[in-house]
């Protein structure tokens, strides 16, 4: 699996105030310790609210770009601040993301086409409810490959979020199950082996001791591994979990085995 | 999963000293630690190269039923040191075990039907090598089912054990990933849910860092949670990986999930 820092988000209160004051050295410091604690991605949460949208963005970007190579991933339901964003890349971002949202479909699907950049398609109903159960999700995805191929779009482009939902949701076990499930049946569904995504942190939001949620989240993390999950999106400050990543790379790659590479 | 503490056992050193001086003592409070780790099954391996086994196995399991009622898994080799075991348990014990090796078939297998004990099979050929992959280790899984009914025996008493290989052997990723397979679709091959048992430090034996080991042992113990393991057999000393193990049970189980269930 590939690690994702989900840590560069408008709802941590470092990143928030750095925005608002336009200060670009605390998400810079952040930026920075993420790389170190081994994130391989960035993805960059602007959150939906902002009044300035594209500003805060392209500040965003700006920021990252100048302290950090790492690949980044452009994460906001805002098409003005999504164009703003990947238009700052300097490489092509992931592009995070679409589903079958109308507006989502209509405005940031086409971004990807424009721009030649991946994008992350959410296994979710058109009035972003979360499906009942693992085949259903597996429709959707086949219905966002048609609306992705009508875009124009290469097939190889689209990478899977199943959607990880709350353990505390009436459903959350049987969902995270069923999450499983869909990461392993989907590339036998599209024939070929198509990526997918997914956010740990979703699974243990909610109440609950941090001790046990991160215990949780890493005995979940090792069935998404073995399910064949592609990309983690993650807190990377929590070591232990990135330790987990990498035991679980060891354990899932064809190489052989050596305890050098945990490192 | 239930956990089954593999910490009775003749290679450590505790226990073959208590073993060789007859006292009951430390092997008391080992095994009364195990319980308040969480074990709830307790494995006694007494070791093949005994010269008084049924002496040994007697003595081991008079001493554990003073301190503890926890049900007991009589673990050899030696057919003898297995039949006075199982005769001196109160409770029907399970017998571990047999395979297709002639002298396990011919002398602990029977014994199975003749003390109506569950017995745990493990996949392995005839002359007690690993098999290559797991499509052999499941025709060798019906072989024993064959082997069980010719002798008798109720389907319901195997318990399947996939054999866990060291990481370290050259296909040991392999392997580790084949035994997943194998959980999996055992219950596909049989037409009921069979039962099944794994050694999880086996996965690490050998060279290796104590920490790295432990972080390996819980990604795969996960795995092997969401593959359908009904029984794990570890040190019960690891208490990170009870934790996992409960974390891993409130995952796959279908009670709604409530963080209280993992204490």
């Amino acid at each position: 699996m590939i690690i994702v820092a989900d840590n560069i988000r408008i709802t941590d209160q470092i990143i928030a105030d750095a925005i608002s004051q336009m200060n670009p050295v605390p998400i810079q410091k952040m930026v920075m310790e993420c790389e170190k604690a081994g994130a391989q991605f960035i993805d960059i949460n602007s959150g939906p609210l902002s009044r300035v949208p594209e500003k805060q963005m392209v500040f965003l970007i700006d920021a990252i770009q100048k302290v950090s190579k790492l690949p980044l991933i452009v994460d906001t339901a805002n098409p003005r601040a999504m164009e703003a964003g990947v238009r700052t890349c300097k490489n092509a971002p992931i592009i995070n993301g679409f589903s079958l949202e109308p507006s989502r479909l209509e405005k940031i699907l086409p971004l990807a086409r424009e721009f030649q950049t991946d994008i992350i398609g959410y296994l979710l109903y058109p009035n972003g409810h979360v499906p009942p159960d693992g085949d259903k999700r597996l429709e959707i995805a086949l219905e966002l490959f048609e609306q992705l191929k009508k875009t124009g779009i290469d097939e190889k482009r689209l990478i899977i979020d199943p959607v990880i939902v709350p353990l505390s949701w009436q459903d959350g076990k049987f969902q995270a199950m069923e999450v499983l499930y869909v990461i392993k049946h989907l590339p036998d569904i599209f024939g070929f082996p198509i990526r997918t995504i997914a956010g740990l942190s979703n699974l243990t939001s909610g109440r609950g001791h941090k001790a046990q949620k991160l215990i949780m989240e890493k005995a979940y993390l090792s069935m998404l591994a073995a399910a064949g999950l592609s990309m983690i999106m993650m807190n990377v400050f929590n070591r232990d979990t990135i330790k987990t990543v990498k035991a679980c790379n060891l354990l899932v790659d064809e190489k052989i085995f050596a305890w050098e590479e945990m490192y």
